[in-house]
This record gives C-alpha cells, sequence and structure tokens, in this order.
C-alpha cells in the first residue's frame, strides 16, 4: 500500500512539472495509477483480467478514477477524490467488450469538463479516448506527459522504499529457502517453485516472481528455470524479483550445489564482491552513472573477467525494471538522493561457468542505505 | 503454443469479417498477438516489463511484428511475416521510454505503407500511435474491430483447445494436491501456495494461477486465500484458474475438512451436482444461453436454493474471463459449436456455509466433450 498523502504529494509534483497551459491529465498506465492514486487491482483474481481504468487529474487538484462494478473491492484502497465503478457485469445480462466500456464512461467524465488541453501517456492511454475527446473538442491540443513521469518515478517516497524492501525481504527469504533445499538431483524447476512458495510465505500475501534460476552451463547466460537436474559443484544462479502493490526489488545471489566451491569459483566471486564494494564505495547523490559503472567494471576488468561480463552493472528499479539511472558505460545521468538502484556484477565464462551477485541501494546525499542486508557468499551453510 | 497454420488462418477470417475498405490493422492487446501470432512475452522474465508490441496486418496477407530486442528470446515463436527488434536497450546506454520507443518504430513502419483506412482496436491500441498517424496521413479513417474479434475468438480451433485442456488439466493437479492436503490447522494460505506448485509442477512450467481459496464461512462469498485457518467441517472452495500461453480454463471444487460432510451439506452439494447435469443436458450448439442458465437455476430453486445463488451460472473461456458467451438470465447469446464454456452451479448461504463445482465443455453441434474428467464430489477421500 501506499499513503494517500504520498500520492496526494505526487500529483502536486506531477503538475508542477506539465506545461501550465494543461488542463487534464489523462493516465492509464496501472503502474501510474498505483503511484499516483494507490490503486491496484490484483492479479490473483479473475475480476482483473482485461480490467483497464482511467485516472482523470484537473489542475485544481482534482482527482477522478474511472473504474468498473468489478473492480470495486480495489477501490477501497485507492486514493482519489472519487471512483467512478459503473455496472460492467452483474451477471445478469452478456457483458460489452471492457475496454470499449472503460472508454464510454471516461468520455462522459470528460463531456461536461471545460478546458481542452490534455496531458496524456502516448504509450499508454486507448487511442479510443484520444480519438473520442476530438469528436467533444472543437480544439483540442495532446501533450505527452510520459517524460515527467519517468523524471518523478526517479526518486522514491518513503512509502515506496517501505514497498520495496518488503519487496527485497521476501527475495532475502527466497535465497534463505534456496540455500537449505540445494543439493544434487533437484531440477532448477523444482528450486523455482520452492523460492516462489517461499517468497510469498514471508511476504505473507500472494505475489508474482519472476527472474533466472539457472544452474551450471546455464549461468553463463541465466534464463527460467528448466528441468535440468543440479550437479555436485553447479553453481546456481537466483536473479529475481518479487512485485509487491507493482513494486520490484532485483537481488540476486550465486549459490554452489553439493560440494565447496573450487578455487576458480572463489576467485571469480571474489572479483564481483571486490567490484560491488568499489560499486558501494561511490553510492551517493552526484556521482556519475558512467563512473559509476567504470569503477566496477574495472575491478572485474583487473581480475582478467572483463570479457566475461555483459550487459548492465546496474540500474533504477521501483514501478519499473529496468528504470532509470542506467548504470552503464554510456550513461549520462548522475546518482540523486532518492534514487533506490541495484549493482550487479558477475562473470560469465563460456564453457566454464557464471556467476553474479546482486545488492539494492537507496541513495543518500553523503551515501547510501541497503535495501536488504543479505549475504552473497557463494556457500550453502551461511544460512 | 499456439499453431502457426492455425494462427494464419485466423487472420485470414480476420480479413473476412472487417470492412472491405481497411487497408490495415493495427493490433496491440497481448491475448490478441498471441491470438493471430503465437506472441507471448513470458511474464516471468525481467525482459517483458512494460512489454508491448504492435502487430501490423495487410489485406493481402502480410504480417508485421514490431517488438524490441529485449524480446527477441519470443521472437522465434512468432507465427508472422517478420518480426522487428529494434535495439531499445543493449545495457550500454541508457534505455529511452520503452513505449515511446515502441510508437516511433511503428510509424516508421507505417510510414511508406500506402493507405489511410485502418482497423484499431480502439481500447487497446496506444493514443500515440493513432496521432502520429494523423500526422502521417492527409486523409485517414479509423475502424474500431473489438467486435470482429470478440466474435471470432468464440469459436475455439483445436489448437486453442489442446491449451485449455492442459490448463485444466494443471487445474486438476491442483485438485488432487489440495485433496491430499487439507486438513484442521492449515490456512487457506498455505493451500493457495500448494496448490500453485502442484499446478505448475503438473504444468511443467511457470504459469500464473488465480483464483478463489475460501473456507468455512468465507465460502458464502469467495475470494483470494487469507490466513484464516482451516476446521474441521469447514467447506473449503477453490474456484481457480491456470494461465498457459494466455489461454486459461476455470475449475472449481469444494472439500469438506477434516470429517464427513454433513447432511445439509450433501443436500446443497446434491442440488449442484443435480444443476450441473441438468445444463450438461442442454450443451450443444443451438442451445439458448437464457434456457440454459434457466435449467440450471430452477433445479437450485427446485431444492429451495434459488435466493443463495449469486452471478452468473457459467460463461465462455479461452483468452478472457468471462467472455462470451454468458450463460446469465438475460442472455440473448446462443450456443455455437466451437463454443467452449464453463458451468458453475452453487449455493451461498449466509450464516452457514457455501459451496461450488464447475467444469468447463467444448461444444459441438450435438453435444458436448468435457475439457477435464475431474470428480466434483466433496470429500477427500475420493482421490
Amino acid at each position: 500500500m501506499l499513503s494517500p498523502e504520498a500520492c496526494r504529494s505526487r500529483r502536486e509534483r506531477l503538475w508542477k512539472l506539465v506545461p501550465e497551459e494543461v488542463d487534464w491529465i489523462l493516465l492509464s498506465d496501472p503502474k501510474h495509477l498505483t503511484y499516483l492514486a494507490n490503486w491496484r487491482p490484483s492479479p490473483f483474481e479473475f475480476r482483473s483480467d482485461q480490467a483497464e481504468a482511467v485516472l482523470i487529474l484537473g489542475r485544481q487538484g482534482s482527482s477522478t478514477l474511472v473504474a468498473d462494478n468489478l473492480l470495486e473491492p480495489y477501490a477501497q484502497y485507492v486514493a482519489a477524490d472519487e471512483v467512478l465503478t459503473p455496472t460492467w457485469y452483474r451477471g445478469q445480462a452478456a457483458a460489452p467488450d471492457r475496454g470499449l466500456f472503460l472508454i464510454r464512461n471516461t468520455l462522459d467524465q470528460l463531456r461536461s469538463r471545460t478546458g481542452s488541453r490534455f496531458g496524456i501517456e502516448a504509450g499508454r492511454l486507448p487511442a479510443g479516448i484520444g480519438e473520442g475527446l476530438r469528436q467533444l473538442r472543437q480544439s483540442l491540443e495532446y501533450t505527452d506527459i510520459s517524460a515527467f513521469l519517468r523524471q518523478m518515478r526517479r526518486s522514491k517516497d518513503a512509502d515506496e522504499v517501505e514497498l520495496l524492501r518488503r519487496s527485497a525481504r521476501a527475495c532475502v527469504a527466497g535465497f534463505a529457502a534456496a540455500a537449505l533445499a540445494i543439493e544434487p538431483g533437484m531440477t532448477e524447476f523444482d528450486l523455482y517453485l520452492l523460492v516462489q512458495s517461499a517468497a510469498q510465505e514471508a511476504l505473507g500475501a500472494q505475489a508474482m516472481l519472476y527472474g533466472d534460476f539457472a544452474s551450471g552451463p546455464r549461468c553463463t547466460t541465466g534464463g527460467p528455470p528448466t528441468h535440468r537436474q543440479l550437479e555436485p559443484g553447479d553453481p546456481v544462479l537466483l536473479d529475481f524479483s518479487v512485485v509487491l502493490w507493482n513494486y520490484r526489488a532485483d537481488l540476486a545471489r550465486t549459490f554452489i550445489c553439493g560440494t565447496e566451491p573450487s578455487a576458480r569459483q572463489l576467485e571469480v566471486h571474489g572479483a564481483c564482491v571486490e567490484a560491488l564494494a568499489a560499486g558501494e564505495n561511490l553510492l551517493r547523490a552526484g556521482t556519475r552513472c558512467e563512473d559509476l559503472d567504470r569503477a566496477v567494471r574495472s575491478v572485474l576488468e583487473k581480475h582478467g573477467l572483463g570479457a566475461f561480463h555483459r550487459g548492465h552493472l546496474g540500474h533504477g528499479i521501483g514501478l519499473g525494471h529496468p528504470e532509470p539511472p542506467f548504470i552503464v558505460p554510456e550513461s549520462t545521468e548522475v546518482l540523486a538522493a532518492g534514487d533506490v538502484v541495484t549493482l550487479e556484477p558477475g562473470a560469465y565464462i563460456p564453457g566454464e561457468f557464471g556467476l553474479r551477485i546482486e545488492r539494492n541501494y537507496i541513495i543518500g546525499p553523503a551515501g547510501f542505505e541497503p535495501l536488504s542486508q543479505h549475504e552473497v557468499g557463494l556457500a550453502l551453510h551461511e544460512y
């Protein structure tokens, strides 16, 4: 749950960013309806299937969420002036197309409102609303406000950080369960099922979980679980997110299955730990992301692993995955207080093995707070 | 997986339904990209976060799917002439807004194509594509084609039925696991975790699972699992769907926890079994849905349970939930061969208890085929 006060404050901040001439803002990205109005239909109920909603914000501070009657159970959590839940389906007559029903109800709401300058998310608002508005207004102007939301989302509020912390705790519970269970003969898929249950159990709630569940040679590429059986000495790479109220932390550990880690595994892991520390050393507002990337990368290079890293060494997390700031070689971004980022050094040695470790951090003016305190060692017996 | 031939055949059927003057069809509903092109990014990978795609269909039969490079792993399954995966993010420079990137690439594709009459899904296509096209074309006409897709989706093809059968088998595996595990003291949430694992294990793949996991007095309303502990004699209502390649069956059973069912429970359950049989007796092409509703409902009424049913007695299933045809009192729909429907008689007696049973059926010209063969008895020992 997000805080109603924080949702209101975010709406106020958004209005300060969008151009002055905008009269209304129309939003339909589910993530932004959570962010600005604490709207979150559960993906674990049939009533949420094809369930879109629209948030209408007025420059004077008004907020109206348009949904439908099947979504009423979620209305109680909404931080908005009003929630409209017209009857789409009551089990008496056939239900019409749910998306078109939402468009009609949204346009009904907009008909009586004066002002013809609309801030929209061009990538998400249904075309039918855009087209319908053209017929309601002689003069009409659309301004895409995606960039302002993207900018705002970087700086996490306390209510967002709390959700991210809980998400991270659920991930860590997944690691703990894995550490107890990993043994030769089990499959990656067995391990995924176990981690999925443990994470939700720790959260005490239903939650989507996604990520890499790879073992042995598959750790050089990662990917979702297969039916491959774990063998003694295999690295087992777990890099996953637990989605809580649309927010997701992103943590990784690599364990060695059934044996003590080999000298080479310890060496590569040691380089990753050192790389993570080098990154943590720069985690504060004002650090340029390209410098942060270089600091982490150069440790891997020093250990002869530079050729064995691929992709990013870190990125922002929150409602999206990945999201700004991007900790990559050509980034022009600068860390700011309120950013929540992940660092994920790893080495993926073709024909040999791969491993990765990952932690998340809340950036402050002079340093960072870790989002979770989990260990990143290779051995199972650390739990 | 859907069959490439069936996807092509569905595209051809769609073109026969849309008005002759339409030059191009633009689709972005993920369900329809599965339906018409076997596109299905896994929700269990980070790369699918905020990952939309657009399918461009030409009247001459061409098909182009526009996605981005992070979605390349799913391109191999696509049944379309071409799949475009321009680079959105390679971990070298910061990634732009993913939705806007898709719009730009889609508009780039449309720029060079002649014809100005576009069939769109008004409730789903991003407004930015609609607006962008206005700038590319002097004359432009949009035709909403949602109704044609809705109509087409009713009649399931063999490849769709196969996915629904597999989804149903996973649900039944969930029931079997529940029947073995249900005992006083466990919580609804424990039961959900167990069913979630069992269903995925049976499927051999990661899958979303959603539905009702209710016990005792909660069975009169249903809903997602809570931390309520099961008590001896409690009914335990399991009504859930397993989503496979965007398709979902929808089955329900009610078990009695820890004791033999009471006389009253047996009586109410018997009425539901009789109601289901009365419905099955009418399951064939040509039956009016209101007659089917009445046949099922009248059995409940005969047993004095008419006041204790709420909502629908059945509906179509497939890519959506619920979807046409609706088996409700005021339905004007008629069953047709190829429909896949659910029947779900139940009784929800306030202050006493609730129960529901549910099966799924493929409608044929003269009868039906069940989607699965599961028992619907109350007792745990039937397994």
